[in-house]
């Protein structure tokens, strides 16, 4: 997904120009594994558009494999625009906001994704599979994708789940939550953050999140600047 | 709509930044008629967003009336990229290209108006209305929209229509020609470009696109740096 950053601090309704930048949950997490070294394919579906060139060159140039990334003729890359955050801040006493998203996913490429498109061929070989919350919010196509893969059936790759509550890729969907935790306690390896578990599931502390999710073998709470609890 | 222009030439795989501007084939003629004195009405939809802030502001400080624009808090206002056509332009003996566009409207705030929305109110007292086909590509909702505005119903205003065919718009939607065609004929004054006749309809020329449009009052037929021709 090309992301686009506002070229100087300010509401969205204000910045006149925005750089783009490659983002993404699932490929940073690529591009930082193959990085450390590791085999690492991407398995996506991009726009035939200038932005999926761009996505497809700037990743595989990461050393990750993208020869499995469907290109989409009729569908546009996905892309999403942010700020930092800098919303009502300054010196009129208002409270700092939080940053500004406004996601163009809805229809993309990636959205057109089904349990038979990526095929078996693109998970071949796999020993961890990498998934998260945002693909399960894309589509009703996609979210079957991430049924099928968080089933338990044999001889299925390690499943890493990084839940990645996006409250604003839910919208109109009051289900979003409790879909979330029935995907993650089909996987292997679950990551959720301390502040969307709370969000999402009204959820308070690694131990309350431990027990609504008895089924990963590793779940990983992260805490911000706290850092992580990891509960076996 | 909100588009977004490349800050530098190149293809879009290339372009490092985009530079925010107004578009939106409806909204730049109310603009054009407000600054020529004339009392105009923007109806449309946009997200409850920073670029839907910005787009009403902007439009309404053209001094056009936009109380009856529709705010979707669930759907993005729709945006779309564009290049100016530097495409394999340049010194290696390639043909000139045209320029890549890349549109994020499926599922946009516009795309979500309906017969009943926008409601009558927004259109009373109009004397004229106008309408373009782009509209029309949006969704199956909106081409309602279009059918309904362009139905010969007793004291309509006059019905202006531009044809504007947007290929990107109807991928995968081969009706799409046809569909114009019709939603044309409902109209008392259309505007088709001389190009997109050709494109759409396989039609050459301003007789044979007349012969083919008898019931418009008039038909202005564009043809680029040739002027237009008018035929009532």
């Amino acid at each position: 997904m090309v992301t686009f950053l506002p070229s100087r601090p300010g509401r969205l309704a204000d910045v006149p120009s925005f750089d783009r930048a490659i983002g993404g949950a699932e490929s940073n997490v690529a591009c930082v594994l193959a990085a450390a070294g590791h085999r690492v394919r991407w398995v996506s579906r991009v726009g035939a558009d200038g932005f999926g060139d761009h996505l497809v060159a700037a990743i595989a140039a990461h050393g990750v494999d993208t020869g499995h990334v469907a290109r989409d003729p009729h569908r546009p890359t996905g892309v999403y625009f942010r700020t930092a955050g800098e919303r009502a801040t300054g010196a009129d006493g208002e409270e700092p906001g939080t940053a500004e998203v406004v996601y163009y996913r809805a229809g993309s490429a990636a959205s057109a994704m089904t349990p038979r498109s990526p095929g078996p061929a693109a998970l071949a070989g796999a020993r961890v599979l990498h998934l998260t919350g945002i693909t399960a919010a894309l589509s009703d196509s996609c979210l079957d994708v991430l049924r099928t893969l968080t089933r338990r059936t044999p001889g299925r790759p390690l499943v890493s789940f990084d839940v990645n509550y996006r409250v604003g890729l839910w919208q109109g969907r009051p289900q979003g939550p409790e879909t979330l935790l029935d995907l993650a306690r089909g996987a292997d390896v679950v990551f959720v953050g301390e502040d969307e578990a709370a969000a999402a599931w009204d959820l308070h502390g690694p131990e309350a999140i431990r027990a609504a999710l008895p089924e990963p073998g590793v779940l990983v709470v992260k805490q911000g600047s706290e850092g992580v609890t990891v509960l076996h």
